[in-house]
């Protein structure tokens, strides 16, 4: 019986984010192991000086769509606070795509905290032996 | 043998819906069961008084790529219609999320009435067991 | 034991298409058979005469995002070729869905020549036993 979820974040907004994490904690909380590869503008949206910042919505969410979000944000929590707390209760790793960082410059000292480690596509896709869910 | 297949709806434009809507069709024709998760602004489009209107398109589809769009919507179905009929020979729940129905601030009765039910996404994990598509 | 991925491209901006070569290249060199299903935006993408033309980024890269990925272009591999790379070391079939071809007015004629064949969703899904990737 194959439990472990595969996330491959690709997209950097606070809306997909926030789908992320509710994501992630939700398999977590079923006792699921959760697999995170942070890759492109998502791997962005984690460097430690940013992750709290605004990172903005989807195009397609119009101004109606943005202010719905930051009103959610204003009542519930941040989507990186999500991702804490499921790492905490939950068999959670993250990880970033060795190939992103490269692209953007960046090293492990430039991410939060809560990223474990920098891997490659491969040793990625050897863990990956359920769903994989790219956002 | 895990036949379900479970279908993560976040976008609302409509060249993302049809997409989704010809996955389910076809997981359905095959004999397989079809989750289906409404989330943020594809939960948007399943509103009752929304649901056929123009939800325009991706960002990338550019001036070209929603004419093209347009014109297949003239001559083929809508996609709310496919799903709708693919409801009606296949094996297919569709289910709202409550965190999304909170920030949009909607009732069951604002949606289509092809949507079955309101979830949290714990009890949506716990149908996942195949693979999961995000669109 | 499962160890197909099938990967279904509807985006054809650049980094999207980064972003899949180089899933499929590292599930292929696992050793795992990959499905491509070709549609929408990702199909355009693949026409013969446009493949290696810029296809530009998501909406959500900006500036600097773009910056940096006309940059990672310039020293590293286009994905056109990171994919035909992958079809020569591994086991992969890249196919184009006929409702697509259809919309965009294609003929297989019009495609790159890695296009294996034009086939419906219920012929794909009849492959998918494995993870479904939707980028």
């Amino acid at each position: 019986m194959n439990d472990t979820v595969s996330l491959v974040l690709f997209s950097g907004t606070d809306d997909k984010l926030t789908a992320a994490a509710t994501l992630a904690a939700g398999a977590a909380a079923m006792g699921r192991r959760v697999n995170v590869f942070l890759q492109f503008w998502a791997l962005d949206a984690f460097r430690a000086d940013r992750i709290e910042k605004d990172h903005g919505v989807s195009a397609e969410a119009g101004p109606e769509g943005a202010e719905a979000m930051r009103r959610m944000n204003e009542r519930g929590q941040h989507w990186s606070e999500t991702f804490r707390q499921a790492k905490e209760i939950g068999d959670i790793g993250i990880n970033a795509c060795a190939h992103s960082m490269e692209m953007l410059g960046l090293t492990q000292d430039d991410l939060d905290p809560m990223v474990n480690d920098v891997m490659g596509i491969a040793a990625f896709m050897v863990q990956v032996t359920g769903p994989v869910v790219f956002i």
